[in-house]
């Protein structure tokens, strides 16, 4: 059934890609591939071809027919009836119904329940009334709607609510890359350059906002590449041809051609594809090794949604901006012997991605790839075995098409149980107190992924449960690095006093260094939804002469925030803290707050100028750790309307407002960070770099939660034999 | 072969704890067991009692007849033959053989050849000669010997070279502990307490050094616990009992006794043991996992002690004090077509755990505790499926017993390969560019631990190696805390104003704040011993006006290191730097100089005043890293004779001598660090908690090493069963 929705979804890309394709020309080392098997990717004459099937393997999942598939929980995503009813009642709503051109849909899901609606729910409970919220552009202007499926009403319309754009469609990407291609001055510039026009692959870069002459259209700029004799055709940019487009009037603004002289990179060694590796590694054959569970995973995936591990019981669900958003996350607590509430909603809200190069064709390189392209929207399937273990659970995200048509983005997120031969807790006594005890734990825990392809980048994102109560957040990198050509070869005709923005990372190919960041929403209910975000400051205290032979120590200074401005956190190393949200009016049994501690972890800080537009616009990143009052509104980082936005609608605006937030409903939200300085190890494609922060019990157990936990005893093994022994 | 060494060891220990075992009777719980089997642990009437065999099972180890071994490279440890021709050797040597008391050996170890002999020796030559190094105490004197096995004789002969004495022997442990148990005052006094004399478990602390009156003699100080319930006797303090006993007079210095109305807390709720547990956890059932390997592990072991896997090969040995020793970690470059060289030599230098009250019975907790107690000393044999998964290969360390006599820590470091469902490197397209590509490769890593139990904390020490040239230096902390009892049943007793030095944990149990640092000794040869220290220091540079629409970016400005204060280095979040080791003469292809760079991780820094005594001793952590010209003499950044050392012998005094460094043979030094505010979770015994750090090539291969990786393919899977099913 899968392949219905998807096929809808592509047939919205085909006009779009038709022109693009008659200059994309086949890639060599590609296998030619019968279309029947690729629909989507073939088009007449195989003139693309999709690579070999050499990684397919039904997932694990059990096949959910999405197009019959209704909600089951309040939180659970808007299905394909729910979408397609959204674009129905759209289609009869009067200043959509009768536009023309008809308006664009740059998101649709599902308007969450008033949180107290949602944790008054039970199971059983008929759900609450089906809302949706739809972000749509038409003739130039945001439209916010609340679409109610019960009424099948409009049931709230604001326009332009901040500045900017909603995130970029599919259809806006290809009309660009069309506009571009067809377009003969771009064709005697790439020409010129020595590359074949059917050689050319060209990528849409979302341009940021630099000053009020971008104001009122939506800008892209288009730069080009050789996809000459590779499939990695990131390593061989045309350097200095960056053409500025509107996008809605589908017009050339402006072509930059600034890189006369700069060859393009050669395309040797730059595959990466199994496929195309001539030499074989002779040190890294590897005997097979395998996370094996003879009895199957310890997890059960509830309605589609709700997930269930251990002590852990949470929702998941795929998001088109988000891209997972794991929601009323529990664990149960056997001394009080009930689930317990850990966070009512967590999810990358943005992330921003400044490359430092000033110069014209890379100065705007600045993005925010949520917001602009869209976390889920970029995650393409998984691989089973080798993005996720054996035994991962997959699941889909039902998203929309800029003409509000459902698809699939299938096998997005996958859930597997981990054991990585780590230890949960251990003991072991020495000969000198007489007892020898050896007691040791392993630790197994659960992990949801999903990894998000933004153009040349990849970045997977893990949320890994412990059964001792901790959240790990982690977000590895890899894809590849955005290259600068250059007309050097070799360090050594580089002058001394040159900078070349980054890392000499192969011939002619310059490694652009550059900043991530990932700033996570994190909406913590300590059991409940009133909570306090509390530092724990330690300070060094001098003795007084005579008080001690010791001149100093550390003492814990507690700081209850009482408004915003006093919980925007700058980490520092010479003056730590802990940062608990605590719920104040749940003590433990010795009097302790209940409650959790974000860990920090990945702490690279955004040092531009705080009046630089693209932070300005990625505010959200001047500290690491921001708590806000609950407000509905507030999810996105930067803003509901990222694209082109000036920052006047960040975290960081509504932090100012500074408003109370001691036992209140807050949001916590971290800022995971990392700086690049490319090296060749990076060249062609990069292995992982990973940071990951937590979120851990503090107080909010009686005690060690896992003090039961078994030992693994030699019963536990399975008994394996390799698949091609006798 | 082995129960014959170990017994000899235990031996020793009979004679100073047969005092200490007339007053530790049998705890509760405890198992009686066949002595038969148990003969170390066991003595007349089955006082001492072992806990069951459940986790017994045979490691993968292939036996090692240590009886008979023989030393195979030029970095092996001294063997069971070499170290008893060691203490013949001592025997006939004049200031030795005579003395009576005869002398206490603390320390033996292979005396390392010169690297430069190391690196010229090939398989299949002669071994260079061996020589031992022997720490030795005498009539109060430190004595530093070099005994040559060849000639039979000592060569070299150094008395007390700094201040300070070796480590502590299980002589001086025992011997103290019996002192203090046969005292009447001592025994008055828990008795007083409620405490039964049957109940009563001492441990030995490390004392530090406060001033001059401490110089002159070696002091321990015991505190002791009633064990009355609980094999957990360290969760139930007798609260201001510490007795400070002269370690080689064998008599009480002091008794201070200020612990009168505090209570002993509970022992309800604090046994860790398996066999202890009463209640089950409902919701953790989990089925089981493991990682299999079919056709085994991937690794080899040759000579007993070069392990060679994937591109790595490297030399591994136990150590009394450092615990693991890695040397000469070498990986293979398949563009180059040959292995080359990364780090001469890494381990744990040194630890600091300075706890957080100035008071009587606590200001003096500030361990050392490689250089006071010893990680291999205190590491003890590793659990088969808990500690270490399945297909580990095990290794023995050989260590000395104060007489000089050798024995064996069996089972002492692990080995195993892992897979734990992370991501090697991965790239997918997105249908705009029209190619499926769905590129991943998954991350199989070697890991090396070992587990120190330095009284009540763990200390597991993880060296894990990638495939793509990371070495990841991780350090997971578990046990138990370090509790102080209180009169406080609930944290609504305390008054706003009074400070508790920690958290309260449980009833009358506080948690005393405290941090913990680890110093890695990283002798870095990157392709050959002459390397440089880099600063890669990311400057925020301001734009001129005109120049771009970005008013700023990050420009990387390279500073090489030219002497020791130069590259003394505080981390800082707001001036962030990479940090690189590099051999200046041997450029990559495109001219970049080959490196490693240190990836810090963990980074708490020691707050406390530069002049305290114990931060004095403990300088080396004054700075994150450090960057020392080789020299054979500094190797433990406390000194080589650390215990009541006043800090003239440390990392710290080494390098204000500021020597030059550039393009020499330079040693890194990394410090992991952690504060840690105890909570709830950490009682009775404390979940893992890990940091760790990197050392990650940067331009050493000239492109990404494992581009040529395989991907798992459904053939790769084993076929498993589980073990109890038909």
């Amino acid at each position: 059934m899968e392949t219905i929705p998807s096929f809808r979804f592509f047939l919205l890309l085909l006009f779009g890609l038709i022109i693009l394709f008659l200059v994309l020309y086949p890639l060599e080392n590609f296998e030619l591939l019968d279309c029947s098997v690729y629909k989507p990717w073939c088009i007449s004459k195989n003139r693309i071809q999709a690579k070999s099937n050499l990684f397919s393997q039904t997932p694990r999942t059990k096949s959910i027919d999405h197009l019959t598939e209704s909600p089951h929980h309040p939180l659970d995503p808007l299905t394909f009836q729910e979408i397609n009813l959204v674009r129905a009642i759209l289609s009869s709503y009067p200043p959509f119904a009768s536009s023309s051109p008809s308006p664009s849909i740059h998101y649709v899901a599902l308007d969450e329940p008033d949180k107290s609606i949602v944790l008054r729910w039970k199971k059983g409970d008929p759900l609450p009334p089906r809302k949706a919220t739809v972000v749509a552009l038409l003739n130039g202007q945001s439209h916010i709607l609340t679409v109610c499926l019960e009424s099948n009403q409009v049931a709230g319309h604001v326009t332009n609510p901040a500045s900017g754009y909603p995130s970029l469609t599919v259809d806006d990407m290809a009309g660009v890359l069309n506009v571009t291609l067809a377009n003969r001055e771009v064709g005697r510039i790439i020409t010129a350059r020595g590359v074949d026009l059917s050689n050319v692959a060209c990528i849409p870069l979302s341009t940021g906002w630099y000053g009020a002459s971008e104001d009122g259209r939506r800008v892209l700029k288009v730069q080009c590449f050789s996809s000459h004799g590779t499939a990695n055709f990131y390593m061989r940019p045309i350097e200095g041809l960056t053409v500025t487009v509107d996008v809605d009037a589908r017009e050339i603004i402006h072509i930059s051609n600034t890189g006369q002289g700069i060859p393009i990179p050669q395309a040797a060694g730059t595959d990466y594809r199994y496929q195309a590796q001539k030499k074989k590694p002779l040190h890294q054959q590897l005997n097979p090794i395998s996370m094996e569970q003879p009895r199957g995973p310890s997890f059960s995936v509830e309605d589609g949604h709700i997930i269930k591990w251990a002590n852990w019981e949470f929702h998941l669900k795929a998001d088109q901006r988000a891209g997972v958003i794991v929601s009323r996350a529990m664990v149960w607590d056997s001394d009080r012997e009930r689930l317990r509430s850990v966070m009512y909603k967590g999810f990358s809200s943005e992330l921003f991605v400044p490359y430092m190069d000033p110069s014209d064709g890379w100065y705007f390189k600045t993005y925010m790839d949520a917001g602009e392209y869209g976390m889920g929207f970029t995650a393409m399937p998984l691989v089973p075995l080798n993005d996720c273990p054996r035994q991962s659970h997959y699941m889909d995200g039902v998203f929309v098409g800029p003409d509000g048509n459902p698809y699939v983005q299938s096998n997005m997120v996958c859930v597997f149980e981990r054991y990585s031969g780590d230890i949960a807790w251990r003991h072991s006594e020495s000969p000198i107190t007489g007892m020898e005890i050896r007691e040791s734990r392993p630790k197994v825990t659960l992990v949801v992924r999903m990894a998000a392809s933004v153009g040349n980048y990849d970045y997977i994102i893990d949320w890994e449960f412990q059964t001792d109560g901790l959240i790990r957040i982690k977000v590895a990198l890899s894809g590849m690095l955005m290259v600068k050509a250059t007309a050097y070869q070799n360090l050594n005709q580089v002058a001394e006093q040159e900078y070349i923005a980054g890392t000499l990372v192969s011939e002619n190919l310059i490694g652009v260094v550059h900043d991530h960041y990932v700033t996570f929403y994190l909406d913590m209910d300590i059991d409940g939804p009133d909570n306090s975000f509390v530092k724990m400051n330690l300070v060094k205290e001098e003795t007084t002469p005579g008080e001690s032979p010791r001149k100093s120590y550390l003492k814990v200074k507690r700081h209850v925030s009482k408004t915003e401005k006093d919980a925007q956190i700058k980490l520092k190393l010479y003056d730590p803290s802990e940062f608990h949200v605590v719920n104040p009016s749940r003590p433990s049994r010795v009097g302790n707050p209940v409650g959790y501690k974000i860990v920090p972890g990945g702490t690279a800080a955004s040092l531009l100028d705080l009046d630089d537009p693209p932070q300005k616009r990625s505010a959200f990143t001047n500290n690491q750790i921001w708590v806000t009052p609950y407000n509905r509104s507030e999810q996105w980082a930067s803003g509901l309307l990222a694209y082109q936005s000036k920052g006047d609608d960040t975290l960081a605006v509504w932090s100012a407002r500074n408003r109370p937030i001691e036992d209140r409903d807050i949001v916590v939200w971290y800022t995971l960070g990392f700086h690049h300085i490319p090296c060749q190890e990076d060249f062609p494609i990069m292995p992982t770099v990973s940071s990951s922060f937590d979120l851990k019990p503090v107080n909010f157990f009686e005690r060690n939660p896992i003090l039961q936990a078994q030992p693994r005893f030699p019963k536990d093994l399975p008994v394996c034999r390799a698949a091609d022994s006798a």
